[in-house]
């Protein structure tokens, strides 16, 4: 089964579409390439009718909000990615995630909220290409006030 | 026009000199390779008589004055960079920047400050190659009390 | 003398023992790779019989608990090293840390934190391919309440 087959059958199921492709919200690209490795903007939580989730896990999002957002944020990339490479399927692999999660001090479960866009991306590039190294961290404030920011470094063939 | 005579010309325009390349504040290099990758360090905003800006973004400091310090990083990055390449012009294009905000936690204009090195870079390298992925996050903390902290990747020729 | 040997050294020194290899607190891996370079996911301060050191420097912990900290999470790193190459001696040399701390606002000695790593690996891999780039940032929140998390690149032969 492909990539976009995989992807397609997940949105399915969420009962989601695609996000529009991201809009740089500063002096940025979207993506940029450096040799056969993608790097992927800091992209945020965007709905599939252009709005972003706003909010502060701990406090107005609960983990399983974050968990949404975080998947939301993976269905952004890939759509940055598909705008760029026209198909999923020519993308080889993730290599490495980091995601910075909005939250309150006392919050401890980022992995939990991140592996709402891991679990998507192990989903639709398989378990051994779609899962990488990651990083999740904390944080007091992010962007529009988003709970959730996570980049990606993708190999593409 | 060169990129050296594109720093020229910002700097006459900003009445501004190179500040002094970075001197680590911990065990660490300025610059590290990997093949025709160029990672730098995290850069503080350093003044060219070598003081630091310190202060918070929303609080004792506002967006404008963050965007300066990001300028000011901005700066700091390019003074690293000709110290080890002699010439800016021997830098292929930004391939990253990661920029962290030390803001209050209703601060949410962190591409806003970032932007102050980002446009630096669009200015010096070009509309092409100076303008790359880049994640912009807010937190609780840089070292030295300083307001923003910026890591970029470079490819050289 | 060898990096395994320079460990060993550095182990009987620290009266330590290497902490066992990451288990990952998500859908990831504990380490990746694209072409020569290997991405280290984000790791946590693990003790040798498997607990976690939590608390946030400048509370809890101050910077020589906080340092001790990063000193073992370098260590997990290494181990996360060995148990995919066998021998340290694999390993070329770092390229980039990027280091996150749990702090109060008004901690700002990151840096001196982030050492407790920094200088472990100048260590065991030697001032030339143990020093690397580095970025050190604080922050308001870890997963499972830890002090200090720190990601990697490292360029193998």
């Amino acid at each position: 089964m492909s990539c976009e087959a995989r992807l397609a059958e997940k949105l399915s199921e969420l009962k989601l579409e695609l996000p529009p492709p991201a809009e740089p919200k500063g002096v940025y690209k979207p993506l940029a390439m450096a040799g056969k490795l993608v790097y992927t903007s800091g992209h945020l939580p965007v709905r599939p009718d252009g709005t972003l989730v706003t909010g502060r896990v701990g406090a107005e999002l609960d983990v399983q909000a974050g968990y949404r957002a975080a998947q939301l944020v993976g269905l952004g990339i890939l759509s940055t990615l598909r705008k760029r490479f026209e198909s999923l399927d020519n993308v080889v692999r993730l290599v490495k995630l980091f995601g910075a999660v909005n939250c309150t001090p006392d919050f401890i479960q980022q992995p939990a909220v991140i592996n709402g866009c891991s679990e998507l991306f192990a989903h639709v590039f398989g378990p051994e290409n779609g899962v990488a190294a990651r990083s999740a961290i904390g944080t007091s404030a992010l962007p529009l006030g988003v709970p959730v920011e996570i980049e990606a470094i993708f190999e593409v063939g």
